[in-house]
């Protein structure tokens, strides 16, 4: 495998770094099952499979990033910091408990109650921040000047990137045969990390709900660009400016970027229920969207792996098909 | 391994017709993952496996026993034949459908819409009879009387039991160092396979609800005996009757069986959803809730799997603990 990609700069990432966080993660992290789903699942040919990495800790893949850069980085007793009021302040206020790191965690007024108050049950320390993400994110870089404490940034840091390729390396294991995956895109962290793992191995694709191009508008533009966020999918998936980590990686190494309307991405999260009882989060089911709306339609022996990548939100939405 | 138990009569189910069903149902099943939810899961010692049989077709494992038993029976155009308004009739109507066969199922009135619709969705006949499960049984019974149908018993028949017997095989592959499983029980068909496969070599216990305790009478009793049965599990282990298949499997390898109330039912489902982000059914959360409820407590370097049965339930209940 190449470690620098033919005519550009030498990535931030590369298979080396994710094999030695795959040793940091060893028994901090599960090592999440595949399941064969069979023929005809979602209605498509090929022979699918599913990374189950919804039920990874804290029901997201982002503890994988947060302890790989918890374990790399030097880190006193002002602990680390982050903003989010979702899957990754989750995954960074579990990964320090377990650490024994002390966290304080920046989120917007507009998130959930319930998030919160997971958040704090970890032990984190939860600021309020009146406004969007934009001024959780503001006041957290102010307080990481002020007291020195490690900032954790969702997806633009080499070691959170590399964090997250973890998931590469473990379904290149669980699937020898890998031809094809298909991952959501939110900032970039969870396909730069699979896509700097499988390089030019296998094809790696990513989805983005059409309410949220972040990474699609990188790449045509050549940079990140801010772009608009909204529908079913935002409070996963809404990054609004692709990490730059993540973007030079999905230069050379995504094959392409696939956008699914929102309506479909609910579909596609009854779907998997329907199918296979998994509880997807709206965001997590933006592969299968890919395969439902045609936009990806798997060669009959195409061996294609879909990473069902978090579980957190509310499994009421799915009372309609309830058997 | 013995294939006739110490000082008793032959098994119905042997070792040998669990490997006949394995090579039947490849290709046909979900060869369903294990995924190791790491120390202090559920507050207890030992190393937990889940076996995600709730990921099989259909929602449950009741497809394995249902196509042993179709492959082995002579089938003509009058198809197959049960009773059941719940797993069981969703597991036949689905591998009936998969066969070719044509499927009659007897539901009581007493079943929801729902589950109707879904065993109808596979293409079965949907006969629902006036009363109660006993009244649909005999009128299905009548039905085989008249029509030559193949009858499936939804849990005591050695065919249906070494279909479920299948999932110990698996366990067998997938945790080489097993010392104990637990296992839900209703009528049997499950543990009655499962401790068949596994006879002297791994620790089988049975966990019921106090509401539903048929087995437990059952090896009391020395005999099948008629139980009443209620509560949040009743849809899916709510048999009346233990099988003699299984209880004479039972007897001979079954370690214990363990009373559950319905309240640490309810709180394992919960337990399931917040820790792994599964929505298992209440019957398929029993093993869990006898870990809570500490009536099961693993040795720290003990080898326990759960199986996690079922998914067939309204993922609204688990809103409670949403994030």
């Amino acid at each position: 495998m190449d470690l620098v990609a033919p005519g550009s700069e030498p990535l931030d990432v590369t298979r080396f770094d994710i094999e030695e966080a795959a040793d940091r993660l060893r028994g901090r992290i599960r090592h999440t099952p595949v399941i064969d789903p069979g023929p005809g699942t979602f209605g498509v040919p090929g022979r699918l499979a599913l990374k189950l990495e919804l039920l990874q800790y804290t029901g997201s893949f982002k503890p994988r990033g947060a302890f790989n850069r918890m374990l790399t980085a030097e880190i006193d007793e002002s602990g680390v910091l982050a903003a989010s009021g979702g899957n990754f302040g989750l995954g960074v206020a579990y990964a320090a408990r377990e650490l024994g790191h002390r966290a304080e965690i920046f989120v917007p007024e507009t998130s959930p109650a319930v998030k919160i108050d997971k958040i704090r049950s970890y032990g984190a320390d939860v600021h309020v921040v009146p406004g969007y993400y934009g001024d959780a994110y503001a006041a957290c870089e102010e307080r990481a000047f002020e007291t020195g404490a490690a900032f954790l940034h969702p997806y633009d840091q080499p070691t959170v990137v590399a964090g997250q390729g973890t998931i590469g390396r473990e379904l290149a294991d669980q699937l020898p045969d890998l031809d094809t995956v298909l991952v959501a895109v939110g900032g970039g962290g969870l396909i730069g990390g699979i896509a700097a793992w499988f390089a030019t191995d296998t094809r790696v694709i990513g989805v983005e709900p059409e309410l949220c191009p972040t990474m699609t508008a990188a790449l045509e533009a050549g940079e990140p660009v801010d772009v608009d966020v909204s529908g079913v999918a935002a409070d996963s998936l809404g990054a609004m400016r692709a990490g730059l980590i993540a973007l030079q990686i999905a230069k050379v190494y995504v094959d392409r970027m696939i956008l699914v309307p929102d309506d479909e991405i609910v579909r596609a999260r009854h779907a998997i229920w329907d199918e296979v009882r998994l509880a997807a989060e709206p965001g997590a089911a933006a592969p299968v969207a890919a395969l439902l709306t045609g936009a990806y339609i798997p060669a009959p022996d195409e061996r294609v792996a879909l990473v069902i990548c978090g579980a957190n939100a509310d499994p009421a939405d799915l009372t309609i098909v309830e058997v």
